[in-house]
């Protein structure tokens, strides 16, 4: 039916459905009229960037005169910042996987609620090469763990439960195809590694802490990239179970900074 | 010495500093000139709450006059919001370890690079109570994780590094005795249960996911009750870790809102 799924059977007792970090609600809000006809969610960490980002879709689907403001749909909370432009709502999530996990749930439920059908949801977001030029972009086909794995360990109540982070491959032909008419930026697909740390998760020496050498860290990159590893960032196994659970085709892009 | 400590041989040899995610480096400001005189850093999760709490500091310092605005000084980046009111500063961070962890990295340089001395730091925000009067504060003796230890599972590279969480208990008692002086807050002192997941990590049955029973998840939190937890957050495990490892003086209080 192309309808987002939800997997609660608790949801459909609730009179009200809060989102409540979102700053939106099944009762105060009517959401099959706000976003009903929504077909593109592009998700990415800095609220600012989610901004730039729905200013240039407004101007792309010529729906808005360059420049034109954009309103934060989820102005009344400064958790995440949410931006339409026609179909394509564009979200925040800040950074890591429990941050982007909260936005997640409830913006899953908001599709739900709103009876959207045929989602395609992207996350676009910066992250760090591996053996790859600067400013590369990175298609994920499977998002893989510290450990190189391709899962996500989520923990419910005090169980662990490990769930699938591979992302829809025929999203990521398509997009590396459309790459093809923009020659400024080397496309690739690769393995996208997902940690819980920045500073120590990602072999940075230059953290507040730091116990191991250059030549480990080196080794253990270079392990990575033997395992398909091409970039590293901190959302995208949580992004691929997530979506992967509930039915919405997902894609997750990087674009490697420096 | 009452220095913050940095435990990261790699910095020394480096040039320049830069706290990207805090915009600010060694050689773009003049930390100690910014931030030496710093004798409290307190932190949470909402930039909005920061802010509000800079600006109550600035009145009960009488450095500023009600409603006078607080200046951002993070404000090249909307990663983190940073606020001072004479020798506080107001820190926001997030939500989650991995977003709390980036921060505290790049803060703890900052006061090392700043050369602070006896610098105390308390996380203030809000928490799932349990058990508890709703509207009380509980400040943390030991943060604990998900399945009730008190420990923080730290991923090196690909090793997982285990932590100890404890805080400070006699901050924790200096803060308890403060509370006696403000009737309209019942305080106590407890653990605090730190989780990775808002939904179904804290037995939430109004996720997107839920695949437990209401009845199994009051079977788990009464188990977290009986081992001393009295609320949920989803930061105290990474702030103690990191907090404990750099000589800061820390504490965690969280006012339990519903």
């Amino acid at each position: 039916s192309g309808l987002v799924l939800v997997k609660n059977p608790h949801l459909e007792s609730m009179e009200e459905d809060v989102l409540y970090h979102l700053d939106l609600g099944t009762k105060t809000h009517n959401l099959p009229a706000m976003f009903g006809d929504i077909k593109f969610v592009c998700v990415g960490g800095s609220p600012n960037r989610m901004r730039a980002f729905a200013q240039f879709m407004q101007r792309e689907l010529g729906l808005a005169a360059a420049g034109e403001d954009v309103a934060d749909i989820c102005a009344g909370s400064d958790r995440y910042a949410m931006y339409r432009a026609g179909p394509v709502l564009a979200v925040s999530h800040g950074m890591g996987i429990p941050s982007i996990s909260i936005m997640l749930h409830e913006l899953i439920k908001l599709l739900h609620h709103a009876k959207c059908r045929d989602v395609t949801i992207i996350r676009i977001g910066t992250s760090g090469g591996l053996g790859i030029e600067a400013g590369s972009v990175v298609i994920t086909d499977t998002a893989v763990d510290s450990s190189f794995q391709p899962r996500f360990e989520q923990v419910v109540l005090d169980d662990v439960v490990v769930r699938s982070t591979e992302l829809d491959k025929d999203l990521a032909e398509e997009l590396l195809a459309c790459s093809r008419d923009i020659p400024d930026f080397p496309t690739l697909i690769g393995h996208t590694m997902c940690t819980y740390d920045f500073y120590e998760g990602q072999g940075r020496l230059d953290g507040a802490l730091c116990s191991f050498s250059s030549e480990k860290k080196l080794e253990y990159l270079r392990r990575a990239y033997d395992a398909g590893v091409r970039n590293i960032e901190m959302e995208s196994t949580a992004f691929a179970a997530l979506c992967g659970l509930c039915g919405l085709k997902g894609e997750s892009c990087h674009f490697h900074l420096l």
